[in-house]
């Protein structure tokens, strides 16, 4: 089952984005901490609207030059990715490339997810999908 | 209280890009019929996941030379804008419109709506956004 988690949205600078995106969302509405991970070259901070069961904004922020968003923000930016989250990672990458789609990142654990492990395609009408695994891996 | 409806996702072709979608979203997933909006001069159909409370996904195709979202789609296309559910439409115009936001159409009933009726802004974040009035309005 997939369920959305979050629409992601790339900004040039996150500090300056915050504020009105929270503004808008209204008075219920929070923002986590700006968290950067090495690994995908982003900050990202999570827009969360304070009503049970919607999904949240995720607003990305280039981190250096080589990041993954760069090109994008520079062709303007905005809405870039949605985010499912899915019980079994492996079994929904398998599903989506049968169905055509392109692998573009293996499963690895995310900082902005605690640890709980994400990975992205792309599929063939070229929707970029990030699937998060809905629980964290017990270590063996 | 916004609640997300359906995020927009501009193709060239619904008819081309709708059995591609409807097999990555599993076998619950369904798709209405394809309405043309001769007002808004697009095509859409909406994806529903078939799990109870999930956004749908909104295919737009342009309809004609003059259409909204032709440039968008000779841009690449993509996720072009979310839609969110409102109890009341114009607070929530006036609402954005205080926090800069520009109002891009003036509310009036659609026909993917079965009359309810939309409006669009634009966020200073430069989010586009449709807000969907919850209720359809009885008639005076």
């Amino acid at each position: 089952m997939l369920s959305l988690h979050h629409t992601g949205y790339v900004v040039a600078s996150i500090e300056q984005a915050r504020a009105g995106f929270l503004a808008w969302l209204g008075p219920a509405a929070t923002c986590t901490e700006t968290i950067e991970d090495p690994i995908q070259r982003v900050k990202v901070a999570f827009l969360i609207s304070g009503t049970a069961g919607q999904p949240q904004i995720e607003l990305v922020e280039p981190a250096g030059p080589g990041s993954p968003v760069r090109k994008f923000l520079e062709a303007g930016g905005g809405l870039h990715h949605l985010c499912y989250e899915v019980d079994d990672l492996e079994a929904e990458l398998a599903r989506s490339r049968k169905l055509g789609a392109v692998l573009i990142r293996n499963p690895r654990p995310a900082v902005a997810f605690a640890g709980r492990r994400i990975a992205w395609i792309l599929t063939p009408e070229r929707l970029l999908v990030e699937y998060l695994e809905r629980q964290a891996r017990v270590p063996e």
